[in-house]
């Protein structure tokens, strides 16, 4: 492919409008996914308790935005006064639980049209960790910490609210922390926000901006459809493996058995790196 | 009764001084309803944890304040700053708890005691309907969901909070969430927002200012009376249940039972509309 | 002890600088704290969830001035833009958890390492206190109790997120609550904050503010030793019985129990104080 051209396309990319169809798949993978979470009983619970299925596909829709604006001090409700995009939650939602003879959820379980959702929605990811980034970076532009934190929080704040979400459905369920066993979401939105990061305010990235955030896109794409019809869910697990052995004791605890004076053998038996 | 008359009490209705009449009769409910959800070990629980026991009935007392603030990114500790009524909170806390005897609370839980201080604070949660729907609507003028959420959030916010104020308690009950089955306050909070919504921002209610507040008092006073003194406890009811048929499911699953192509019978057998 | 003397130390006392030293200390203590807290699968754990305990330490070394800025309606993630306090919190994060043949943890464990960090970790707090109060009285000049909150949750905020840090591990123990079972922290922090409040904002305390401080300091710095090498744990525990037989129904309760017209004795059986 020619530069010219490929430049041209991440300068397009850069630039595309989110409203109103990346709007429509996120919010309809969001309703999916608390259908899903609700597993066999979706159905029945979505007719018993209408407010509560309302509210928390609103929350996993709005999450990034409203957990970063809790933890800056902003408006937790602010996302909400985008009356457009409420309002397609809103349908979105109900057209997931509501309609006659299940059409809508059995449409929007259809494999092409999940496709599609998921890489719009993973361009929308994209955008919203590089607003993140941006928005913290106005506001504290020497934290870089904060700016990763808030740029992974806005890629994947559903998966950090999940436990509010799940209380507001009346199930608590705290092993289910996100930090504990973070998603390939996560991750990844952590290392595009770290790459913001060192774009924004170092000059270790030489690459024109549009096409560090292209490239960023195509990951994020790419490892979705992946994860859809190939089943490799996370390409991160090596290089974690392989960080993990070297700085986090990996090593020097098998060192430290083998000569015997390291902990106990029976406290290391499930020590093995899962996540 | 004379239209001019009823206009004139509606305007003095509306101009009613809150402290500290009605900040001590909402301040007792509060204290009463703490000591009632604590059950039979109560007085045992304020003995051994007079701190914790202090700090929910504080919270319980200044719920809605603390929850919308939270909400809007204004500082949650803010409503405390009122010291008379943070006073008032206290002695009435004390008397509910420790007075020898226990005199204050049997007074408290006298059924004309109850019932008055009943009455005025439904008056009173008519009252924070309304700031809450008015203050919403100078931050966000054009989001009216966040208006109707901040409405109904100070008119109960003790229903929201009480997992919070439980947890205080050291006790920790998921499946209480208020969204679950939300009670009645909830409810008839969320229908006044409503109405003071249209009242503000449509033409639609064409009656004066005076008299939609003055009728939703009425309509909250009412029913607060007939549910201490009469046991109705839910007058939605049934109109839940008709917009549950009509526009949740309720009929086409009916109907998609009867073609016998819907979800399978064992599903749908707990799915009766219960809240 | 020559009384000019004495005031010019108390001057120094409260011009020290706390950074780095002061911050080291604080710090190792935190992840110390976590540490101990997770218990013989600590090291297991930390190999595990590596992102999940760095955090949870994070929480726990920013605990006081998240926590107040969350209620303060500031940013909670503020605290983070310190970027050589996080450098420091890391650094001794990596130092408890990783070290090779976990030199780090023995070496922090050590007494005298441990009764010097304490002690240093007590002026720190009184610093913490005393910062909490001037801000809170800054913001809310007539407010006194949400200045003795605010230096409260500064003085021992870490006891305040401890069910959150737990959660981000993963755990929840509802009952865990600091507010049921006040710390000793918690409650010289909260005599502390009460006697800045009066100092700055009455006429009751004549000694200059220097002395003031400098007495807290010690006071602080006295029971933690105390604590740590002679095993005595809360010195408040005479005059809370004292005042909960006076004051919070302990003699009406025994007076009622003889009369036989109070409350069941089976009722009252674990009613005595016991934090």
């Amino acid at each position: 492919m020619d530069p010219e051209a490929f430049l041209d396309l991440a300068n397009q990319v850069i630039k595309l409008k989110m409203y109103p169809y990346f709007d429509i798949a996120h919010s309809l993978l969001c309703a999916l996914a608390v259908r899903e979470d609700l597993g066999a009983g979706a159905q029945a619970f979505s007719r018993k308790h209408p407010l509560s299925c309302w509210l928390s596909t609103m929350l996993v829709i709005f999450a990034g935005g409203m957990v970063v604006n809790g933890l800056l001090g902003e408006p937790i409700l602010a996302p909400l006064k985008n009356t457009p995009q409420l309002v397609i939650g809103t349908v979105t939602w109900y057209i997931v639980f509501y309609t006659p003879f299940d059409v809508g959820y059995k449409v929007a379980k259809f494999l092409p049209v999940k496709v599609v959702a998921s890489a719009m929605k993973e361009i929308y990811r994209a955008k919203k960790v590089y607003d993140g980034v941006s928005h913290a970076a106005k506001l504290y532009p020497n934290a870089y910490v904060i700016m990763i934190i808030v740029g992974t929080l806005k890629g994947n704040g559903a998966g950090f609210t999940k436990l509010v979400e799940r209380l507001i459905r009346g199930a608590w369920t705290p092993t289910a922390m996100e930090t504990m066993q973070p998603s390939f979401y996560t991750k990844a939105s952590l290392v595009a926000s770290v790459i913001f990061v060192l774009d924004k305010k170092t000059d270790l990235i030489s690459a024109p901006h549009a096409l560090v955030y292209f490239g960023i896109v195509i990951f994020f794409v790419y490892f979705k459809l992946s994860s859809i019809l190939l089943g490799i869910h996370d390409p991160f697990v090596p290089f974690e493996n392989l960080f993990c052995a070297l700085f986090l004791g990996g090593i020097w605890d098998s060192l430290a058995k083998l000569l015997g004076k390291g902990q106990p053998k029976e406290e290391t038996k499930d020590a093995k790196k899962t996540n």
